[in-house]
């Protein structure tokens, strides 16, 4: 991947850089371009919003009638074409952030004349968080994060270098790919995953209670991102109609199989699909974008009050060993909870040994 | 809770206790009763499982003719049935420990009297690990942990107080239930979320290798489950059929009302889908049981060698802030992690700032 990052020489990006919708994105963007040293200016409809960014150092308003070198657009998606072509009006290169890339560019193509048309890059990180606002923006939300660029055929290449290097101001790595396949594959991995996270939350929404009391930690990982605005997200899949209906329609004859091999009791249809799925898992890239790390899981048994899990883990960093993740369990009634601790294959065994003869209770 | 709770006199369950299957979860009721003193016999087609388990702690092997008072059946669900019938015949009490109750219970009920019926009385531990067999046992899998007990109703209440004695006596809490709706409970909170999580991981398998480089946090969080081993979800989701169906139907139902929604960009109809999704969510019980706490996301960002975690837990426990539940980042080319902790809402600003004050940079 390093053969895409641009040189890191600030050779184009001179600034000033304008910010339209300070929320959670356009804020940590305009933090991280201050950082380098970029002048950056912000506009948003919540004049309140701009204050807050600006009073967190991510740049200072726009002026009346000043001409940017590049506009980054971060408002909801039904309102990113409007921005996109109100931005391209004053000459500067627009990209925007939203989460779908080629309705946006469709809307923008038709509005404005070729010339325009090859300021516009459309680009979209892999970054967010549970929070949202200006409040919760950080100038290192993107650091090491896939940021897909996504030009289209006519895009000038100076433009395309210039957001090249927005992203890699913001520490993140570009992932250059064509604007459709882009939807293609976060409706894959992003908004049909959300879409069956919220069938499975649904069928809980009118359980009975005694039901609810044997949910365990399978149910609540299936389901949290079902927790998500549903304002927003209903914006993002309706702007990817296209590939998510696709995908859908795969997903119904999928569980039409299911369907049909429960209803026939056919243990062959069945162990095919969840098989599939099995091979599904395997296929998601390891941290790090490296070929995935064998790990195994240790579980230990933690008392559930301040200061246990410090004490785990001061001694799990005494014995030497690397957590690649963290997982505690929060079944109904437990009075001591148990931690997973996933690890390199290569040292668990050496660390539940250690952890016993520290007198920890691990599982095994 | 507490009313459903037998005394713990230990006034019944007296042993010799016969567990059938030294599996992960045979094994773990094995050293569990013996460590509370009871005497334990174990059985198991593989011998070399019988020999790891005694080798454990957890009894020793069942005598020729001997007569156990009670027998708990720990063997794939494919074949309870059938251990289930032969132990009846030795006059005990008979228990199962399988993820589904009502079908082993007609298949029993089918092939032995009504007096031997009144002997048996189903039972499920919400209890497990990814890790399966005897080395992965231990006597504390069950400690606080909901363990259902499905008595039909010719079941003699002495045999469902014995059953309720094993429970308490592995730590776990009692949730009594009828087999039917148990079997219900446990379609809606783990067979269809697992076969949702397939659905979704199975879009995965085949995808560009480019598409699953944009996958994040959320789809991992998703698919985890559908890891799981085919052929043990494969016998358990035949065995829970009927339950399993109609949930499929009402999952089939709203995939239609999407894929309508999605297709005529029909905003209102996803939204209410995409609603019910969130409710669902906050429908799952909270820690412990009780009322979901109202917890609020801290994001650290933590270089990614060993220490670091253990260094960023001493200084949470030194602040003395609780902490709820830990996810670690894995976003692909990520240099440094990013660690989420949820924590009580109102100790949250707290923590933030009392992280910033050692040099921890903290996502706001």
């Amino acid at each position: 991947m390093s053969d895409d990052r641009p040189t890191t020489g600030r050779g184009r990006l001179t600034g000033p850089l304008l910010v339209v919708g300070t929320g959670l994105l356009g804020t940590s963007i305009g933090l991280a371009a201050s950082r380098a040293g970029i002048e950056v200016w912000l506009a948003d409809r919540l004049r309140k919003h701009v204050r807050t960014a600006s009073g967190l150092g991510a740049g200072k308003p726009a002026p009346e009638g000043g001409i940017p070198q590049l506009v980054v657009v971060a408002v909801p998606p039904d309102r990113i074409a409007d921005v996109v072509v109100d931005s391209l009006g004053m000459g500067a290169v627009v990209t925007d952030v939203g989460s779908v890339k080629q309705q946006p560019l469709e809307a923008v193509a038709a509005r404005v004349g070729a010339e325009s048309l090859t300021r516009y890059v459309g680009s979209h990180p892999m970054a967010g968080s549970e929070r949202s606002g200006p409040l919760a923006a950080s100038a290192s939300l993107f650091e090491g994060r896939p940021w897909a660029i996504t030009p289209h055929p006519t895009a000038d290449p100076e433009a395309v270098a210039l957001v090249a290097e927005l992203v890699d101001c913001c520490g993140a790595l570009p992932v250059p790919m064509d604007p459709a396949e882009h939807d293609r594959a976060v409706a894959r991995t992003s908004h049909v995953p959300h879409l069956l996270a919220v069938l499975a939350a649904g069928r809980l929404a009118e359980a009975p209670a005694d039901h609810l009391s044997l949910s365990g930690q399978g149910v609540r990982d299936v389901t949290r991102i079902a927790a998500g605005d549903p304002e927003l997200y209903g914006q993002i899949i309706r702007a990817n109609r296209a590939a998510v209906a696709g995908l859908l329609a795969e997903v119904r004859g999928e569980l039409d199989r299911v369907i049909e091999a429960v209803g026939s009791d056919d243990g062959e249809a069945l162990a095919e699909v969840l098989g599939r799925g099995v091979s599904g898992t395997r296929a998601i890239p390891g941290k790090h974008g490296g070929p995935a790390l064998e790990t195994a899981a240790v579980f230990i048994v933690v008392p559930d009050h301040p200061g246990e899990l410090a004490r785990l883990f001061a001694d799990v960093g005494e014995i030497g060993v690397n957590i690649e993740d963290v997982r505690i369990d929060h079944d109904p009634g437990r009075p001591v909870g148990v931690v997973e601790l996933q690890v390199g294959a290569h040292a668990a065994g050496r660390l539940e040994a250690a952890l016993e003869d520290r007198s920890w209770t691990v599982h095994r």
